[in-house]
């Protein structure tokens, strides 16, 4: 598997398959045609149309839209549209940052292909003049690939949350790493993808930080979601990206970023600028 | 003006403006209508039709191509098309790293809208927790962007250069800096924009290395192109963005980047991650 094959796998969304959600002027997401058509079994809440989904302009308010979206999504829940109810709250944004159109639950966030907003922050270690790179892996008991390789710390952003503020949450639940410590993580960039993934659409931005560990630091896991770490060097990274697909999908990508911005990939190998530049397709 | 009206610049190509320049399966480049009539008074090099200007096939050489390209960029030369000639050959590459298709004279390539591509380095001092960054001024006899501000070293990868080794050439030639400090250049990433320029399309991906320079480093321009040099701090280098264009139209792209990478912006101010995405945008 080549290190290009990990974006492709992220860019690989047919959006042929989904209809635009809008709501008022704006577009909230992306709905699957069969669920266009469970959708259209609600009629004060959706209009659905040839071409799209829109969310009945009655519904004017952030308590309006949430209230009503809320029973719709409980109601396709308990008929088994999709499973992993997880009782937390994701906002539904028009641009990240501007206030919230609704609050929808985290679970069916890629059924209603909302765009999802995450930090992946990578937790490195300089030995001499070599980099290490903590790894976790995923507790067999996860929703979404239980088991692959993680992350020292990752997580999507709920409702109310601000970027630093959900990294720093984080670090010390999946990590233990104490706040004073995660403050000195460094925003080092975005990256964006729309995969089909598990049948839904994973619509995703990922804020990625960098954080320089110290060298005796052990992580450990609080939450439960991760079963180990381990500090492996960035050749042994590499290898296990080429041979295939442990790592956790999005988190390819944020390791193949890491590469590149510490020059472990360089411009002279084949692919580089597409995979440079594919990072951030949109 | 905002960041993002600096990557909005240079992503403003207006691409119903140019035909696809095809060289049998492949694209080599992108001619505007007008020139294409004008390609189309040489019939024996190219065969021009409504959607395409295509390469006519019996030119099915490397030598071959260059010599028939070549007449007719002289002669369009000669007859004021366009000016600037540089007497530097730059290949035409189908996919960076593979074989060139032909060879075109550097200011050509703007003109048949070649893919084109260039290093740019970012010359940094640490001081403290603190960056500086090295900003040259571009001497006032450059054809491109006179007297804008630039970086350290940047330039485009003519025929036969490695990326590397156009960089290490470039660290001697603008800043006199020794081979031994330029091997320690890290490559970061790469960046891609496709723009009207002066008329022409300015198609082109830019490989960024980062060069932490000893704080007592003084460089110094030995080919005439960089007038000076002054040792910025960051919230200077972003006022001047903010300002308006007196940054060179792609190291305002470069330098953006690298305020991201180094944690310069955050996520939470507005824009970041229109800022981060656009930057790689094909």
């Amino acid at each position: 598997m080549s290190l290009i094959d990990h974006i492709h796998r992220c860019q690989s969304a047919d959006m042929s398959k989904f209809l635009p959600w809008r709501i008022g002027d704006g577009r909230a997401g992306w709905v699957r045609r069969d669920v266009a058509e469970r959708l259209a079994g609600y009629p004060t809440v959706f209009s659905v149309g040839a071409d799209d989904v829109r969310l009945k302009p009655h519904l004017a308010t952030y308590d309006h839209r949430s209230a009503a979206v809320g029973d719709v999504t409980r109601d396709l829940y308990e008929a088994g549209l999709f499973t992993g109810w997880r009782g937390e709250w994701f906002p539904v944004l028009q641009h990240f940052g501007e206030a919230p159109l609704l609050r929808l639950e985290r679970s069916a966030v890629p059924v209603f292909g909302v765009h999802g907003y995450g930090v992946h922050m990578n937790g490195f270690v300089r030995d001499g003049g070599r980099i290490k790179l903590w790894v976790g892996k995923r507790a067999a008991n996860r929703p979404i690939e239980p088991g692959k390789l993680d992350h020292l710390v990752a997580g999507g952003i709920s409702l109310g949350l601000g970027v630093r503020e959900c990294l720093v949450k984080e670090c010390e639940e999946e990590a233990s790493i104490p706040k004073s410590l995660a403050q000195a993580a460094r925003p080092v960039g975005a990256l964006r993808y729309r995969m089909e993934h598990q049948g839904w659409l994973r619509n995703d931005t990922l804020f990625v930080y960098d954080l320089e560990m110290p060298a005796d630091f052990v992580p450990r896991n609080a939450d439960g979601e991760i079963e180990s770490f381990e500090l492996m060097e960035l050749d042994a990274v590499r290898g296990i990206l080429a041979r295939g697909q442990d790592f956790k999908f999005n988190v390819a990508l944020v390791v193949i970023d890491f590469l590149i911005r510490h020059g472990h990939i360089a411009p002279d190998e084949s692919d580089y600028s597409d995979l440079a530049l594919g990072l951030w397709r949109d």
